[in-house]
């Protein structure tokens, strides 16, 4: 596949959004998107829309024609769901569209609305990403999976709960750099440690909040130039990979088979190596999961992240920073859209546009996200060329 | 784009099948397609999944994932949703998957289970197809939406509520013939006229039922061959068009201008003219609604459409059978699963399977998959050819 050049990107403020519903949110950050382009949105030929919750919290399905009327467009509109990967899975969609050779200029959007349910009906509606019939049904939730999942973990690899609760330290941290976090404040790790107890040995600071929000990128098979800055960023690997939605039927649960296995294919599409990648947005909905993902995604070997992120590697001035955003974890994580926000975050880096959080001389990026409990994942490589 | 290779189809029966779930249905149709094409599971590179209502009927989201596993892969998988255009969505994006290079053999599942709602529940959830916070909210049901798009219509044209009915009485007839129809019996004009008034003018039998089932198709970019008969069947155009959710921001509810746009967009990318079209399955979920399709697509003038049916036009021995499925109306309308069964029923027909209600000699068969109350079209053209 030829890279996909990001022309645009936007995102509205992640966070509780009351006055504001699911296509206002999608209007928002597309438009944003749209003006980022410097395109019109005639221009555009098809619009994408990752979302997962919205038939759950108020009833609407039909999202593609939903998004296209508001935008004031009848072009083809298509909605993409899968689970907490809805995002990232409708700019794949939308990638291997733009490579068909059928549209040259696309329009993704991830969104979701989530606070208009309560907690513990949103908990509930977020296990149609689980095997429902087996796990929701029983009355897990997705902290008592990853919970599971953390004390095998910490069984196996000897990571003690201050070593999860740095990863908290470490993205909340970042996302007080970030003026579109849900949570854009520090906390101390005395604090992640002291703070309720959600499922053993989960706090509510290892987890990733109740978020409304949208993001939104335009995509094209031609090139760009903005502000005549000739700094161009494309998509150069991606993959979509499942594995079986009920955590009861993988082999090993302190990996993610998934996630391993599309990482491989998007560095082969993309021709580079993984020491080639310079940040990475990961899927940190709980703080074990960014140690998981680290690992599967082979940037540390396995029982070795933890101890990576209590020595700094993973902060913003490490040798790899993650989740620059603040991650699912403190950017906020409206399910629907936060695969496309993870794109949104490297570009912005890439292009050296992310403010007093910006990496310095990134390259090469790389965004994961998942589904379920690692039931779908998908990776996204993203390249800066300077043409200059 | 070239054109895509129909290898196998595959469907359940459609009806009621409250002794197996969503993916019981799913994995009956999928295997029956994968069967059908000759071709292993292990040789299929991605599965596009389509569906409107599992998270309103059971909670379960997800659905790449979950029909993945319970195929026993773990390759790619995607849920596709766009209301009632679901299924044929779900065709059209895997067919852009295809084109793009990126997978040679496709699995497409179209899959609904409706009956473990109650009729008002399920009729209460359809409403997602429609601009739910202004119609559905206000206590519109399809069947209302339908039927001001039939009193309009009435007023415009003359029609009648008898031509209506000969609609109905025609796909039944046609789905007489099929053993995985729903309602495979026949009724007569007096039956369909005399049925309990749902949304005035429409009856019962003006409805499409609520259905159960799934239908498949194992898509690839190479050629096929079945038991040396050298017969192959393929995607020649296929188009897909937004219009406004509601039906108040329509100029005109008497005419579907996204199907018109669509039809004018797969024709040209086929390189045929309608009149080369030998049959065509339509979105008659309302008796009206095949009427306004078929005028929609350009088969019939504006307001002839009727009395074209009720001449015999459009059954299967007339110049153009339309619905020889039994459509939506008499096969049934799983919702997700509608758009497939199009496309199954018509590769039956031209690769000349089609038992009892097989047309004679037909070479290009055309479907139309809507979505909501005209909000989304999508239209497939597919062709036979001899390679004798």
């Amino acid at each position: 596949m030829k890279p996909i050049k990001i022309l645009g990107t936007g995102m509205t403020k992640f966070g509780e959004h009351w006055n504001k519903s699911l296509v206002d949110l999608a209007e928002e950050a597309g438009m944003k998107a749209v003006k980022d382009s410097n395109l019109k949105l005639k221009d555009l030929e098809a619009i994408f829309v990752g979302n997962m919750l919205s038939a759950s919290v108020t009833g609407q399905e039909h999202l593609g024609a939903l998004v296209a009327e508001r935008l004031g467009s009848k072009i083809p509109a298509v909605r993409i769901e899968g689970a907490c990967a809805s995002g990232a899975m409708a700019v794949h969609q939308a990638c291997l569209a733009i490579a068909s050779g059928h549209y040259q200029k696309v329009l993704v959007i991830g969104v979701e609305k989530m606070t208009d349910l309560s907690t513990a009906e949103v908990n509930r509606a977020l296990m149609g990403a689980s095997a429902e019939a087996e796990e929701g049904v029983n009355g897990f939730t997705f902290a008592s999976l990853y919970a599971l999942m953390a004390r095998v973990y910490m069984e196996k690899y000897g990571l003690k709960e201050k070593d999860l609760a740095q990863v908290a330290v470490k993205n909340h941290a970042h996302a007080s750099l970030n003026p579109l976090a849900q949570f854009p404040f520090k906390v101390s790790l005395k604090q992640v440690l002291e703070s309720p107890l959600v499922a053993d040995p989960l706090k509510v600071l290892d987890c990733s909040g109740i978020t409304d929000g949208a993001a939104a990128v335009v995509l094209s098979s031609r090139p760009w130039t903005v502000d005549n800055k000739q700094i161009s960023v494309s998509i150069i690997g991606n993959s979509l990979i499942s594995d079986t939605l009920s955590l009861s039927a993988r082999g090993e649960i302190t990996e993610q088979e998934a996630t391993r296995k599309a990482v491989q294919e998007a560095l082969r599409m993309a021709g580079i190596k993984l020491k080639e990648v310079d940040l990475a947005e990961v899927h940190d909905c709980f703080t074990i999961a960014e140690i998981i993902s680290l690992e599967s995604l082979g940037f540390f070997k396995k029982g070795e992240a933890g101890k990576a992120t209590a020595r700094g590697e993973t902060s913003l001035n490490g040798r790899l920073p993650v989740n620059t955003s603040g991650g699912l974890k403190a950017c906020g994580h409206p399910v629907g859209a936060t695969g496309v926000k993870q794109i949104v975050e490297l570009a912005l880096q890439l292009r050296g546009q992310a403010g007093k959080r910006q990496v310095k001389n990134a390259r090469i990026g790389l965004a994961q996200n998942i589904g379920g409990s690692g039931s779908t994942a998908v990776i996204h490589i993203l390249e800066r060329e300077n043409h200059v």
